[in-house]
This record gives structure tokens, sequence and C-alpha cells, in this order.
């Protein structure tokens, strides 16, 4: 079934820049119009450059609007901590959706230095969801902290691997590795797919007795559209799990959004009170001049900040 | 000329451990050893996976051993959210260098779900840097935000890149840009090095105004050891730059350190506060239950938050 979205996208296009551009009263709008919408199925995209996620988004797409769903689709950028621009103009293979209006399409960059994508990501994907999307996708490239952060709060991650991309994939297993709820092995045809299928299995075993769920294993040629069948059935095998499963799931991406939000703006308040009373300023000098050092400036910010919760004097 | 190190690496590595683990004291002993060493050049080392950047930093090491220097290498790695724990094991490839008394490599893992990676990289760098080796090298896999933290730190940063890597790589440049010092473009024999060179040069040209330091491209083979010693005689321009460009520069960086360790260690401070009273419990539940939202507990925040500077009321 399809619900109805309660917002036209240019609206929600206005709504979004708001968020990403952290302007006065984004949070009122979000505080008024956020429903924790459970029919909303969330989907992280995520792996290294050059695995083929731009394709594989476009496939899975096309299976959702075959079924009459309507999709948001956020792509997250790792832009720049200078400009806070994003670019993913040149990445517009999705524009086959661009005139269909059951789909919206939507591309995030960084929000200055200090808060970082995460929170950003986490407003507008809750937005999104408020306004009655059945599917949402969320699409990272990278696979830094970053994307991990991004990734915790999406119900369902597809870690998109390749065939041969070097000794690399080793070190990235750890890390990712347990934010993949399926591993999609894409460009299934291409040179050393045993390789990459046995070091995933591999790893999966080992990690067997953690798991809830043990993430499956898929093969595609998203640019053929082979394996996408496949892919779309393990998506609605994770859906039921997480419906059954209880609450333990959602509470902790709550609490995971919790984390977030609270550091990105008790992080902002913090280094403008700083910067105001020119502690920054006057610190840095003194490590240059040798007055003092880093760790004894984070020992007097210990000593001098305190941090009251309010509400334990009433 | 080598300076010699002020502590032997068995007590380096039990330091280093200290740190990435948290473990009470460790900042005092950061606080006593910390020295501003303008002679320490810290190289950074980053791109997507699958570039070849060990095999650059071995070749880099090779050649400062040949000058007599002494290297330190921290290779981090994009690890588990939830354990902790660091897997370089298997990238030995360095391991030539293992019984070279002038070499110490490390590798690290993130320092929990909260900090993230870079404050713990930052403690160890200076850490390292005050033991007084003359080079530094901080290698990190991957392209998000904790990488250009990491990176913000180094005197010189190298973006390894590769021939026909797809078109991720256009999503990468406008973030990874800003932070590149030289462009590395590494298996120079593979196909597409004339459209990535092309792609490098037109995002230099287009931000030529804003740039102090003009970044230039090198072309290198790691594995056959071509092309390193053009990129020692870049990595030593840039250092002669610094040299003269004065304080600006390392000013920039000390106040990226600054931000990084300040939200680290008040993120930390904050969330247990807030956990110890169940505050973040109680929201969890509440927005499971539809009694409160996201926005509405953030706003509760803000009102229930107060923080202070204490020198102030003296």
């Amino acid at each position: 079934m399809t619900t109805d979205l309660i917002m036209d996208f240019r609206s929600l296009a206005k709504l979004i820049s708001k968020i990403e551009n952290n302007r006065a009263g984004f949070e009122d709008d979000l505080m008024s119009l956020y429903k924790e919408n459970s029919e909303t199925l969330t989907i992280g995209i995520t792996g290294p450059p050059g695995a083929g996620k731009s394709s594989l988004t476009d496939r899975i797409i096309k299976e959702y609007r075959n079924l009459g769903k309507t999709v948001g689709v956020v792509a997250v950028d790792p832009s720049s901590p200078f400009s806070g621009g994003a670019i993913l103009g040149d990445r517009i293979r999705m524009s086959d959706h661009a005139s269909d209006p059951g789909v919206f399409i939507r591309s995030m960059g960084s929000r200055g230095s200090l808060g970082g994508l995460a929170p950003a990501t986490i407003d507008v994907l809750n937005l999104m969801k408020s306004v009655g999307f059945d599917v949402l996708i969320v699409e990272t490239v990278g696979v830094g902290q970053s994307e991990i952060d991004v990734m915790s709060i999406a119900d369902t991650v597809l870690l998109v691997l390749v065939p041969g991309l070097g000794d690399d994939i080793q070190a990235l297993k750890a890390g990712i590795m347990e934010i993949a709820d399926i591993f999609v092995v894409n460009k299934a045809d291409k040179d050393g797919k045993e390789k990459l299928l046995a070091e995933i299995n591999m790893i999966i075993n080992l990690n067997k007795h953690r798991f809830l769920w043990v993430p499956p294993v898929v093969e595609t040629i998203a640019t053929e559209n082979q394996g996408i069948g496949r892919l779309m059935d393990s998506i609605a095998d994770r859906n039921s799990w997480l419906k059954e499963s209880g609450t333990d799931v959602k509470k902790d991406k709550i609490i995971n959004q919790f984390k977030h939000k609270a550091m990105d703006r008790i992080g902002y308040e913090i280094m403008n009170l700083l910067n105001s009373k020119g502690i920054i300023e006057d610190w840095t000098q003194g490590i240059i001049d040798g007055r003092t050092n880093p760790y004894s400036a984070m020992h007097e910010l210990d000593k001098n900040l305190e941090i009251i919760w309010k509400k334990d004097s009433k």
C-alpha cells in the first residue's frame, strides 16, 4: 500500500535547505512535523568508491516504483569542511526519476566543520520519514566514521563491495562489518569474486555468535539488472525480521540519533562560548609561544567548564 | 641530522595503548612529555581503498631511512564502533621495517563510539612528536569526515588516487580537495590516467585563487619504485614553503586539534551526565511510546543544560 505524502516536493526541498543551512526555526518545524512513522523502510547504501552504489540505488528505486511505493533518496557527499558545498551534480544518472512524482532525490553536503554530516542527515531523514515516504534510501560515499554514523540510523544497511579492490578491503572489514545487514557483491562478473566471497563468508562465520541477524551475501551486476530480485527479497526478509524482533533495535537507533544531535548542538555552543571569550585564540598563541601546551589547556578546560542540568535544582 | 628519541619503543607502545584505551592518567603523561617539536615533519597519506597507500608509505619510509631519519608511522583503521578493535594485522607488508630500530609502526582503531578516531590519533601523533621522531607518517583508509579531521593536523597531506576508480572520484573531489597538499596519481601505468590527470588539473585551476600553496601532481608506481624521487622532492618543497610562510598554517592546525579534543571530552561528560540521570533512557522510551519526539527532547536539553566558564566569576 502507498501512503499519501503530506508535503509537496518544493516545500520539502525548501525545508531541507533550511536544515542544511542550520537556519533559525528549522527545529521548530521538525518538532511540529515529526511522526514516528514505523511504516517507512529506511535503507542505507554504503561502500568504497567505484563499487557501483549509484547504479544499485537506481535499480532499487525502480523496483519500489514498480510496487507503487513512494521513494525518497538522500545522497550524502563527503564535502568540504571549509566551503560546505555538495557536488553531486554530475552523478545524476538517477535523472530517469526526475519527472516521476513518486521519487524525491536530494544530495547533502557537510554543515560546517564542527557538526559534521551525521546530525543534519539524521534531521533530513526524520523529516522525510514524517512526510510519509514508503521507502527512504540514504547513500554515502566512503568508509569512514561519518558513514558509520549515518548508517547507524538506517533499518537495513547494504554494504556494497566489488571484486579486486585490493588489500584495503581487509582493513575496511572490521569497521564496516558490524553495520552491514546485507553484503552486496556488485560487478559480480569481475575477476576476484570468489576471493571476495570467501573473505566475506569467513568474516561472517567468525562473528556468527555476535549476530542477532546473520547478514546474507547477494551477488549483483547492477548495470545489467542482475541479482536485483534476490536483493529485494533479502531486504524484505530483513524488514520482516525487524518487525518481529521487537523494540531493542529501534531503541539503539534512537539513542544513536541523540548522541549525534546532542554532541553537535552542545559542541557549537561551547566553541562559541570559548571563542567569544578569546580563550581559543589565547591558548593557540600560548602553544606557539611555548607558554602552554594542548594538554595543559585541556586541563584548564576541565577545571573551568561547568555543565549543569538545571532541572535538578527545581 | 637525526635527533635522539627520548623513549624506547616498548615504553612508547605502552603509552599509546594507554591513550587508545583512554586509561586514567594518560593526559598527565602527555602534559609532562609534550614538546612543540617544530623539527618533526608530519606527513598524512589518505585516499580511497585500493589506491596503494601502504606501498607508497613503505617507499617513503625507505627514502627517509636512507637519509638516516627516524620514522614513526600511525596507520588508522576505520574500525568497529562497537568493539573498538583495530585489525591492521594483515597489512604488515611494512614488516621489512620490523627489525629496524629507526622505524616505529603502530595501527590505531576507534576509541569507542562517541569520541571517534580523530581525538585519540591526535594525542598519539603529539606523543610521537614529543618523543622526537624526525618524520611522522599518518595513513588513513577512507574518504569520510574522520579522515579529513585526522589529516587536518598533518603538515603535508598526500591524496593518493588511482586511474579508473569510476565516477565516485568526482564526488570525492570537493571534500578531499582542500586537504590535499600533494596529489599522487599512483598505479600510473593503468588505463584512465590521462582522464584522472585532466580532472585533477581542472580542479586545481578552478580553485587556484583560493590556494596559498598550489598542490603539485606527482605520478608514481609505488610497487616498482617509480616516481618516488619526484614525490620526495615535492614533500621537501612543501616543507620549505611551510617554514617560510610563518605561523598562520600552524595556528589553524592547533585550533583544529582543540576542537576535536574539546568536543570529545565534553561529549563524554555530557552523555555520562544524561545517562546517570536516566534522561536518555526516558527520552528513548518516550519517543517509542509517542509521549515525546527527538526535537522536543532537544528543546528540553537546550532549556536545562547550562554551560558556565567558571573563571568569569572570579
